[in-house]
C-alpha cells in the first residue's frame, strides 16, 4: 500500500537461495506497491548475535556485576546503546510492518536472528513492566514471519514427525513479538524447498507474491493459546 | 556419580551473577560426586553464534550456492569442520549428560547458545535424516536445562501472562534436544532471581545442588506433546 514501510530482517547466507528469491519478491512486490523497503541482511551485515559489555557505550549503572537486561534499559534511555542497535531500532520505529525470512533451524530463527532480537527489543525501547502483549511499545505495528522448513508440510502437524508448526512459533510469535505489542499475521511457510522441484519452489515464490498483494487487507491472528494449541 | 562425564553449556556474561552461581554449584556438587565435569562458558569463549562460510575447511560442494546444512554435513564426513566446532563435538561426544544453563531470552536461549546449537548438533554427528528422536546419534546421553527467568512462577502457568513454562520448552526439549536423541530430564527453572531476596536465591542454589545428588537415578521425561500441551 503506497506509502506504508517495512522493513525486512533477512537471514541467509546465500544470495541465490529459496530465502533470497522470498526476500527478493517481497521487495519487488511491495515497492511496486509504492511501500518504502528497507532490508536488514543480517549475515551480509555481520550482525552481531551476542548480548555483550560492548553494547553499552560509556558506564554501566552497575560495573560490579553485569545485568545486560538492566543495562541495557538504562542505556536505551541514555541514548547510549550502541550504534548498530541504534540503527536497527530507528528501522524498527520507522517500520508499519516487519518481516523476518529465515530457515527454520532447530525449530526457531538462526542464531544470527535470535540475536537480533535479543539485542534490538530491549526494554524501554519495545516494552516496558508493565508495558507488554497488547500494551507493547510497538503495538501499531505488523509482523510476518516467512520461513522454510527442511521437512515437509505432513511433517508439521499434529500427527506428523515434527508436531503441529504452530507449537514452534509460539515463542517467536507470542513471546517476542506480541510481547512487545506487535499484531502477528499469519505466518508464511514454505515447506521443504530442498525436496521440490524448480516448478514447485516457483509456485511458492509465486503465492507469497500473491498474499502481498492483499496482505494490507489481512486481519492478524489472534494471538493466544487456542491459536497455538487449540485449548 | 563416579566415573559420569558432564558437559555443562554456560551462557552468562557475569561471572557474579545467580547463573554463575548455580553452574559453579553444579561443578562442585558433581565433582564430589567424582563426575569429570567440563563447562563452555560461551561469552568467555567469545563463541561465535553465526552458521557461515567459515565454518567449513577447504573447498565446498557447492560453491556456487551456499548451502549451510549441507555443507556442515558434508563437513562433518571429511572433518572437515571449523576447530571450534570439533572441540565442542568432542566435548559432547564424551558426556553422559549435558547441563544448558542460561537465562531466559524472549522464550527460548539467549542467541550465542541457540548458536552452539545451531553450530556443533549438525547432521552425521547428531542426527541424520533418517536417525533422528528414538534414533538420534546422542541417544545414550542425558541432557537438562536449567534456566532462570525474569517473572515469577505464577506467571508461566496456563493461567498466567506468559503461558505454561512448558509451551516454550518445546522447541528446546523436544525440537532440538530429543530430536538429536538426548533423554532429556526434568527442567531445573530458578524463577525470578531478580525480585527474590538473597535467603530465597541460597535456597535456589541448594535446592538445585539437592537435585543433582540424586539426578542419576532419575527418569527421564516423556518427551512428547502430551507432557508440553496436555493432550
Amino acid at each position: 500500500m503506497a506509502g506504508k514501510k517495512v522493513l525486512i530482517v533477512y537471514a541467509h547466507q546465500e544470495p541465490m537461495s529459496f530465502n533470497a528469491a522470498l526476500k527478493d519478491a517481497a521487495v519487488r512486490e511491495l515497492s511496486a506497491q509504492g511501500c518504502a523497503v528497507a532490508v536488514s541482511d543480517l549475515y551480509a551485515m555481520g550482525f552481531e548475535p551476542r548480548a555483550t559489555r560492548s553494547d553499552i557505550t560509556g558506564t554501566l549503572s552497575n560495573p560490579d556485576s553485569f545485568n545486560y537486561g538492566v543495562e541495557a534499559h538504562e542505556a536505551f534511555k541514555k541514548g547510549a546503546l550502541a550504534g548498530d542497535i541504534l540503527a536497527e531500532q530507528k528501522k524498527v520505529q520507522e517500520a508499519d510492518l516487519v518481516i523476518f525470512q529465515f530457515p527454520l533451524y532447530w525449530f526457531s530463527v538462526p542464531a544470527i536472528m535470535k540475536g537480533w532480537m535479543d539485542r534490538v527489543l530491549c526494554q524501554g525501547f519495545a516494552f516496558d513492566i508493565p508495558g507488554f502483549y497488547d500494551s507493547g511499545f510497538l503495538k501499531r505495528k505488523l509482523a510476518l514471519l516467512s520461513l522454510t522448513t527442511g521437512g515437509v508440510a505432513s511433517s508439521y502437524t499434529k500427527a506428523g514427525d515434527y508436531g503441529d508448526f504452530r507449537y514452534f512459533l509460539w515463542p517467536l510469535q507470542h513471546g517476542t513479538l506480541h510481547f512487545c505489542g506487535f499484531k502477528v499475521l499469519a505466518p508464511q511457510i514454505s515447506f521443504a524447498p530442498e525436496y521440490s522441484s524448480e516448478e514447485e519452489r516457483k509456485s511458492m515464490v509465486a503465492s507469497w507474491t500473491q498474499r502481498l498483494k492483499s496482505l494490507w487487507t489481512e486481519e492478524p491472528i489472534q494471538c493466544s493459546p487456542p491459536w497455538y494449541f487449540g485449548q
